[in-house]
């Protein structure tokens, strides 16, 4: 790691830290853009053709958006690892590298004579961060596993939805994204150990794995109380009013956390009466008559739209938001002109591209975007080069002229 | 930190990191977990009477689960740092930790005179994790924040669920583990700067921005092309069959990626001959005929069960799994044997309670569950002895007797 007493020239948190990345799809290049952000140099090393990732719709002028928002910040060299030159070359940058980072199927690293065994041979320092469906162990650990499955396997599609409702899967691809967090993680900390024990090790983290411990907070009901936790739609177990209710211009979302709040939100809806009420005076007197309760609260807010619930309801201090949509969401003042979360990359073919930013806010080494997603190999002939290789040696690699960045 | 270069004697990644956790509910003491299991030595600083997620049901013989499960391999100090003399107290014992983590509400920090401003004055070293709803800085900041609002207001619940079903709300508080994952992550490259520049920072981390991040790979649908995404169940926008199917006994959930899967699908579905139709052939004929095909392929998956099922798409590779619940989750032999998912922890009145395990797998410095979780103050003396405070300061403080641990 580059040593320096000023940070005023640090890219970031984790400047100098080299990372290998072997990642396609989305849970592995989300990792390493992660990293990126944070200041790593991260390396993507792709086949020939490019990373599978860059064939997933929708396109911008002929180029993947998950490509353009994954891949930014990170360099690109192709290799087709399967040849003996190119496992050389590999090996000779994962010897000067500090991470090298994969998530293909468990055992393709060893058929590839890449695993530990290998790497950690030539750089007993290294962090293999390895990231998978269901981890490198395990009878499931050779499985194909799609988001979709994660959330059906995990018990997050039985306990989320509406009853009578089919199992419901979350838009997001929630175990991609707890996995690829929980994978940077393990990086982290891996890295930090070596301050240390100046030695590497191996990361196994499965998508799986790191849904599981994201419904801890859900699952745990089970473990006390031998119940399932079942499909109640957008409401909670323990307290009510927590739910959605229908607005003129669409739907609003709020909480209350006890009989105090609940009394806040009677006399904003001008029925303070219903707080005194015996029906729903307490906690389990509401749990008991949500139904009703909820038509009670419907019947206010039909008449209003979400901004005016929402105004009333900040002003007493009541957790509520909109349901907004994407389009909505992108404009929201607060996430996109005062968090900034939303910068544009130079977009291919001219005009810029939207990506989601860093959200991991560093006062002294904040995270950026610096530069966009590269095309495949486009940085092959610098990046041997920085790494030692030849001219003879790169020219046999036959990497195709590095392209134009768009 | 600790130096060391042999490891067998560490409790984990982190061993010798100290951490002051001044968390409450469910993102931050998740995020404190994660640091503690990882082997940091986090101390829970509790105001007296405990940390709110001590009142949160259900409960096992009188101690909340999310007590039980959140707390464990922490220490617990109780402090009123209203009180001069506690808050001369926490600074001392700040001044010898590497990080200071709380999720107040922003400004509650200031109000207590244990800002960046104070805590830095300390340690320069330190660094200063701030997790919240809307983040320290922006519109929204001090706005209450509880998960539904998160799912609101990131989009995801607009494209979660049926069409015309209402907006839905993952039953996982998916912000609450976004969250606290990257503030765990923001740590950890804040400690890696901090090996470089001798200097600690701010991290601060909202729980929308994450799960504003987390929700990028469909947002970037709305970039590229100015749809927003929509409910579509348990469909996928760029191909099919990827979707959940009834089965005898209950719910499965499998997905192809192109046309050859598809093709080996139809194979197992005994009808090859789909493959070749026109009206299915390419991804484009079956996203544009997807419901008679889910219809086709609901009449196949009605006779069989769930096991049944599974068994022959594993068998043609096809990625798979049944709809499972919590029990059923919990009793997956891959989770609970092979991967060790769920401890079991001494539980307050003797006996058992099972955990959600760590998750994050590093084959040197292996995370683990060291203690159980800790009752409010058992640790204080012992703890602020360690922080060099005298007698007479400890009794000053006025803490309750340490309690037994259950």
């Amino acid at each position: 790691m580059k040593k320096t007493n000023d940070n005023t020239f640090m890219s970031g948190a984790l400047d100098g830290i080299v990372v290998l990345d072997l990642t396609h799809l989305v849970a592995g290049p989300y990792c390493a853009m992660v990293l990126a952000d944070l200041g790593a140099e991260v390396i993507k090393i792709e086949r020939p053709g490019g990373a599978s990732e860059r064939a997933l719709e929708p396109f911008v002028n002929g180029v993947s958006a998950f490509h353009l928002t994954l891949n930014r910040n990170k360099r690109s060299v192709t290799l087709d690892l399967k040849s003996e030159k190119a496992r050389a070359a590999f090996l000779k940058m994962a010897s000067q590298a500090d991470v090298v980072l994969e998530n293909f199927r468990p055992g393709v690293m060893e058929k590839l004579r890449l695993g530990w065994e290998a790497l950690s041979a030539v750089n007993p320092r290294l962090v293999f961060a390895r990231l998978s469906g269901f981890g490198q162990t395990g009878r499931s650990s050779r499985k194909a596993g799609y988001d979709l499955v994660m959330q059906a396997r995990s018990g997050l599609m039985a306990a989320t939805g509406f009853p009578g409702q089919p199992p419901t899967r979350s838009a997001a691809s929630v175990s991609d994204m707890t996995g690829a967090l929980s994978c940077a993680l393990g990086i982290l900390a891996a890295l930090l150990a070596r301050e240390r024990t100046g030695r590497g090790q191996v990361v196994d983290v499965a998508l799986l794995d790191s849904l599981v411990a994201a419904m801890s907070s859900i699952s745990l009901l089970y473990f006390a109380t031998g119940k399932n936790p079942e499909q109640i739609g957008n409401r909670d177990t323990s307290t009510y009013p927590y739910d959605s209710f229908p607005a003129r211009d669409g739907t609003v979302v709020f909480g209350t956390s006890g009989d105090a709040s609940w009394a806040s939100l009677a006399r904003v809806m001008g029925r303070p009466e219903l707080a005194g009420s015996p029906r729903y005076r307490h906690i389990a007197d509401r749990l008991k008559n949500q139904d009703e309760l909820a038509a009670l609260i419907g019947q206010w807010t039909r008449g209003l739209t979400c901004a005016e619930i929402c105004a009333r309801l900040d002003e007493a201090g009541i957790s509520c938001a909109p349901v907004l949509n994407t389009e909505q969401m992108s404009a929201d003042p607060h996430l996109a002109e005062d968090r900034g979360m939303f910068p544009a990359v130079p977009a291919p073919g001219g005009g810029r591209f939207t990506v989601t930013g860093p959200h991991i806010r560093l006062s002294e080494t904040p995270p950026s975007v610096r530069t966009p997603a590269p095309e495949a190999g486009a940085d092959s002939e610098a990046v041997f080069a920085r790494f030692g290789l030849s001219a003879e040696e790169i020219a046999e690699l036959q990497n195709p002229k590095p392209a134009q960045r768009p």
